[in-house]
């Protein structure tokens, strides 16, 4: 890959931040179906792939239900499009593992949201609500997980990767041992 | 960003697969800087970074101990630097999404490695003898978790996204209801 592009993706890899104010322009299908693609290519354990999705869109009754089970739910409201992240109990195979490969899966999400000009964030809180959210959503407590919620929409702010409380620990500070 | 730009983000998050063959040129040090930078850049839940890092290259003799730890001791063993992927106990706050944030670290790093012409392979197997692998590293098991480790290096063979072994299921499976 020509330097400039590895470049490109560093910038996405690095400047990705958490997007919580939406304006009221809708997602395209098209970005949709790029953001859940770039999950689906995520790596898991044994490649057994034990993410689903369920896809919220305005319009749906059910964004305003979640938006009332958490304490996020203003940016729940206001999202253009919601990817309920969950594990399908069936395939997993390792409680750990299966946690690793949601969390890579939602990362590859968040990075094409940014990358494709929109911003997202990554609600966990949810979760603490699970069996009301799934009920909410009709899925069986026997077949799924709740593993996380991305809210996402078209930037209402410029976006710029700020110093604030989206801080990260120096790189010496998470060395076990000096490089 | 611009188009063509948007389109090679998405080449690595759709194009990158395990490498497991390496050859016995070395990672230079920037590049392995860079990838522990695009970890530590991961989401996590309240931005706690449980994440930590220790960076085996050839020439320590704990690559050869870790070898023997893992059914893909030849991997290990033939890796150019391996990143061992640990939770920091102190910081973690909840089992689930510290794994998760381990997991969006670890697909940083693994997409890192590809954008820069590196190749690299998850194992997670090896925390199955999480034990013996913190033992050998001299880390405590009061402060440490083994998530996994990253091993990577130049790929031996030219790269190509496979239609084998690491095919994923299609979007249509993973939905819970159509789009």
């Amino acid at each position: 890959m020509a330097a400039e592009h590895v470049e490109k993706v560093f910038d996405v890899l690095l400047g990705r931040r958490s997007v919580r104010k939406f304006t009221d322009q809708p997602v395209g299908m098209d970005d949709l179906r790029r953001i859940l693609e770039a999950g689906r290519w995520a790596p898991s354990g044994l490649n057994n792939q034990p993410w689903r999705f369920l896809v919220v869109r305005p319009g749906d009754a059910r964004q305003e239900t979640m938006a009332g089970l958490t304490k996020y739910g203003h940016i729940v409201r206001n999202a253009q499009a919601l990817v309920v992240v969950l594990l399908h109990k069936p395939t997993m195979y390792h409680e750990g593992k299966d946690h690793q490969a949601a969390g890579a899966c939602i990362q590859n999400m968040l990075l094409a949201i940014h990358a494709l000009g929109l911003g997202g964030v990554w609600i966990g809180e949810i979760i603490n609500q699970e069996k009301d959210v799934l009920e909410a959503l009709h899925l069986g407590s026997e077949n799924f997980r709740l593993m996380a919620v991305i809210a996402l929409g078209h930037p209402l702010h410029p976006f710029e990767a700020r110093a604030d409380g989206s801080a990260r620990r120096p790189l010496e500070e998470l060395l076990v041992e000096a490089l």
